[in-house]
């Protein structure tokens, strides 16, 4: 009797600095993981090489690829596959997924990183339930993806989501996008430690920074401004998009308490006539672009099913 | 043989001041309009007797009534029926489909003012096509329909679009629902009107303050601060939703080229990297609510398909 080999995808979450490579399994198990440094040309070879390693690990393993998942930053274009601008890979109209199906002989599935995660979040994460939310990471900058009626807004050109840049403070401090009072300037990683460096502190990272919190009369100055500038964006979020629960992700997130506290009570003071929606924790932390890049990929390949059998991320102890 | 009747719903927009009911056939003809104010107590019966009156006036006309359509301010819970909140009705949680359902003796659609009048404007008017975009009607207040792959956003609680209420100018000026820095603050017709008395204006309607623009220095000033406010709102609404197209209506819509051209050019000077949606106004009017709740009811009825026959409004010459 011919043994049933167990169907597996191919992910890949590209970002500027690394791919995260995984093979995942139709029970949501990911059995092999492989990281690689993006490299500054040729990236889709390296990307194509990358995924025809974990096929070949697949093979070994005597499992069979059904389509390969892979999630990028930028202005990413779900339905075409084109990635028509990303900085941090250097591409502009880039045909990303014309480009990996002349080269893969199998289902290909593009999406957008932040998207893809909050696709995870919504599914296996801390989003579980929840028909309209937002998914904010806060990292070195700041993105988003909103769902609504369960459904992913992309927008018209596959732009939608620039949480990061809106802009909150009229004639503000300058960002690099060459605006001035966006939202990331005051409350992103890189925004928390430039401006700690500007009122006279030294060199530090966001996390090194929130560590000096109480102790640090800068570190607390920078960061309850970062709190107030996300309380005001996480106010507009609320009153334009009505979301049930808003999930911070990304090395902010880590802040927990910090962070949480002081947030839920700006959001809360800057909304007059209505509730605040829950302001809670990602689950899935960096993992979450991976993960929704192999659920996009089980959907190429007519398996989008599969996923209501996986395992539910749980709130750490 | 038996005559075959025309279809018609019953349509109201049921508004602070006013209820403007309508009688509208599946041709998208409106036979009939009767128009009444809003009564300051006893808010449903007068609208009872406002769609019965319309119900006898149909009958009248050998016409057959297949549903009614009712659209009203506020927070309103679409598939409930439920009116959350309406400050200018009075209502606190009017469960409105429940109390007309109980009265009427023909499928009832309850809608939000605002939405109807966005799917009027995407089926019928200046967002005809368009499967991604805002409907910004800008009168006393500020409201919006957002609408993304062709569906309207409610959001959780039915209060998605709460676009004059988000926070702009962070310690702004004082707005009346208790917040400061709202964009309805700076950009609406009663905001207008406001600062340019606390200017040492008179008392002006913002149609007499648009109409000084060039002669009153004044005028100039707070017309020119209102710009500026609602470009950083449209550069926030396409920043997070990347619309296809920005509809404005109301009575600032009726300033043409004196809120278009700077509008668009605020808009254009705060997007860094991304090219601006189109900039339009709006084709239906004040008959964009009436006209989206005839279309509701004709839903209701199960016949939402006699839309594709209607008319299309044109621009003005």
């Amino acid at each position: 009797m011919k043994r049933v080999s167990e169907l597996v995808v191919l992910a890949v979450d590209l970002g500027g600095t690394s791919m995260k490579g995984a093979l995942v399994t139709e029970h949501g198990a990911t059995v092999a993981t492989e990281t690689r440094v993006t490299p500054e040309n040729d990236i889709v070879d390296a990307l194509i090489e990358l995924l025809h390693s974990l096929e070949a690990n697949a093979s070994a393993q005597g499992m069979q690829v059904v389509a390969a998942g892979v999630v990028t930053p930028g202005i990413v274009d779900e339905h075409s596959g084109v990635v028509k601008y990303a900085s941090n890979l250097g591409w502009l109209n880039k045909p990303l997924l014309q480009l990996l199906r002349a080269r893969l002989d199998m289902p290909v599935a593009i999406g957008h990183d932040v998207r893809a995660a909050g696709l995870a979040e919504q599914l296996l994460g801390a989003a579980r339930g929840a028909e309209e939310f937002v998914l904010i990471p806060i990292g070195t900058g700041v993105a988003a993806a909103l769902v609504s009626s369960g459904e992913t807004l992309t927008g018209a050109t596959g732009a939608a989501g620039e949480f990061g840049h809106i802009p909150v403070v009229p004639g503000g401090e300058l960002c690099l996008c060459g605006q001035r009072g966006c939202l990331e300037v005051y409350a992103s990683g890189a925004g928390l430690a430039r401006r700690y460096l500007a009122r006279g502190g030294t060199e530090l990272s966001s996390k090194q920074i929130v560590a000096r919190l109480g102790t640090d009369p800068i570190a607390d100055a920078v960061w309850t401004e970062a709190v107030q500038v996300l309380g005001q964006g996480l106010a507009i979020m609320t009153l334009l998009l009505d979301p049930r629960v808003i999930v911070i992700g990304g090395g902010f997130a880590h802040a927990g308490d910090a962070l949480f506290t002081p947030l839920r009570e700006a959001l809360t003071a800057g909304l007059a006539w209505r509730e605040a929606p829950r302001v809670v924790q990602a689950l899935l932390g960096s993992e979450a672009g991976r993960i929704g890049a192999s659920i996009l990929a089980f959907r190429a390949a007519g398996r989008g099913d599969v996923v209501n059998g996986w395992p539910l991320a749980v709130e750490a102890a």
